[in-house]
């Protein structure tokens, strides 16, 4: 490899105030370093953004430690080793990391897994393939743990996770209903990824919705969104009902404390259970996830969905984007311009 | 037994708007009737007013059917059969059942069981060994689930219910915190009921008063209250934490819906389970608790607590003081004058 290798990466400049805008971001020039003894160098072709990377640029602590002002952000991203100080791994190996925001990153290479392009377009790794994928599959299957029969309600439907669980609960048996927040992102559930039923939340109350979209009540609620929705879904839960709680992108942008749902009380009568995950506790489901998911890709019974935007430099776009809903499925930047993807 | 025998009911005259008043009850002569086939007929002893019962003041849908109006409230009693028209039952059986708020009780044998008033004080079997006590056996530890080591925080701690779950998780080895609503009473949680901290929530913020207590943090909170303390208590879990959502008696008297907890969103990074209970979904765990309970108790272990109101009369004002936090322990209505109790 030539000396003094250039590239670029995508540092915090300044932690955002709310809605995060171009002035948090800034693109820097940097000189990557030779990899070390059992280290890699990957070459990024495509990086996440996902929601969770909001909290993260707050100075909070929480269960991912937040990102410093000055410094490269990272995320999850999928590669090609091009230099290997590490038997584990060799150059030409497609990779997925942690080592995003940025052109090339160099790492242990116990950081990376391997993954087979064959299998699914190299950006499905970080979607129905990664994170994603088995955050929907862990929250709803064990955290969920929707029958047959049952009712399932999820927000942000269109987004990787809830677009997945609509898919698997329905693949389970279930009812699926799902909400977003434009016309067309409800067509798309409905004629995409054969949601039973669909509403946008922009539309009117979502309680309202709920009433009439699940007249005989929630078994099983995603959550993603938190706020109203969350408050609507504890009123139309059926007694037992599970709620898993995911996220609540509704909230990542607010500036002060946001009131909580006023019905929570409901719990108690209906014997709710609402919990809290993140997927990195369930690695012990890894090995089912990649087989059923991999499973349902190859018998099209799971429909992959992406926005793509182009160019490193235009992921801090992407990422305020995601957060305003302008994707539908998994949203993902190509670094590599020469990387076709699917 | 005599023709045409008289007892006394207490009638829910009008549905409460907020606090309940006196002007809400009404205490009416009635002719008692003869016990049919399979009836008994029962003279009680004593009642129980419970929290739970504001809620049935109200006309809403709840696990529980609300209370009608211009008819006799109802809720545990306990109390003497003085006639019998089935073979479960004979006369001088001592029995607890529902038929409170009244003299007499005329209902089906079946619905009635039997009680030992050799083990421990009659009015025992509507707390300790009744209903309240099962809650805070089932809700600590089948909701809550301690282990030895751990903290375990209860609101409402000087009440029925949760000056129990703090006795019990102390003999689970925990380390137990309390909240009440008086010096007095948070000098007898640490005094008398073992807790190892306490505090008076009227004081100032619950969330400072955890962050002194409980300085590493929260692993099972079982809430009786909601609203702040639920709040505040959210703040201070640990990872993996579990709620107990067992009432809300600080918003049973609100007209208007209260806020939720604002930082309900730290249950996804911190994975916290909130999970509501009601205690009849957990009868396979009665004869566990009776065994355990009464072994407690009688090895000294678990300590009696109970306020009595003397007279059916002064239910209403029992009730009314419980909702208030005038209690101290278990709160029963000595209805037969000759009942000695404890």
């Amino acid at each position: 490899m030539a000396e003094g290798r250039k590239g670029r990466e995508i540092h915090l400049k300044s932690r955002p105030q709310g809605e995060p805008t171009q002035s948090n971001f800034e693109l820097v020039e940097v000189t990557i370093p030779e990899p070390a003894e059992g280290q890699v160098l990957v070459r990024n072709h495509f990086m996440s953004v996902d929601p969770y990377m909001r909290g993260r640029m707050n100075d909070t602590k929480s269960y991912v430690p937040p990102f410093q002002l000055g410094q490269a952000l990272d995320g999850g991203a999928v590669g090609q080793v091009v230099r290997s100080r590490s038997p584990a791994l060799k150059e030409g190996d497609f990779v997925v990391g942690s080592g995003g925001w940025r052109d090339y990153s160099v790492g242990n290479a116990k950081g990376y897994s391997k993954v087979d392009p064959k299998l699914a377009p190299l950006q499905a790794y970080l979607g129905v393939l990664g994170m994603p994928g088995q955050t929907a599959y862990v929250g709803l299957l064990d955290i969920g743990k929707p029958v047959a029969g049952e009712t399932v309600f999820v927000s942000g439907a269109a987004g990787a996770v809830g677009g997945l669980v609509g898919q698997i609960a329905k693949l389970k048996g279930c009812r699926t209903v799902g909400s977003a927040g434009s016309a067309q992102k409800v067509a798309h559930l409905r004629e995409k990824l054969g949601f039973d039923a669909a509403f946008n939340y922009k539309d009117g109350p979502a309680a309202q919705a709920l009433d009439t979209l699940c007249p005989e009540g929630i078994d099983v609620y995603f959550d993603n969104v938190g706020g109203e929705q969350l408050e609507a879904a504890i009123g139309k839960m059926k007694n037992h009902g599970r709620i898993a709680l995911c996220g609540a992108i509704s909230q990542y942008n607010a500036t002060s404390p946001t009131p909580g749902p006023r019905n929570l009380i409901l719990a108690v009568g209906k014997r709710l259970t609402l919990r809290g995950f993140i997927v990195s506790d369930h690695q012990d489901r890894y090995a089912d996830f990649l087989r059923d998911m991999s499973g349902w890709l190859r018998e099209g019974k799971v429909t992959l969905e992406e926005t793509v935007v182009d160019g490193l430099e235009r992921a801090p776009e992407a990422f305020i984007g995601l957060l305003r809903g302008d994707n539908t499925g998994k949203m993902v930047v190509r670094i590599a311009a020469d990387s076709a993807g699917s």
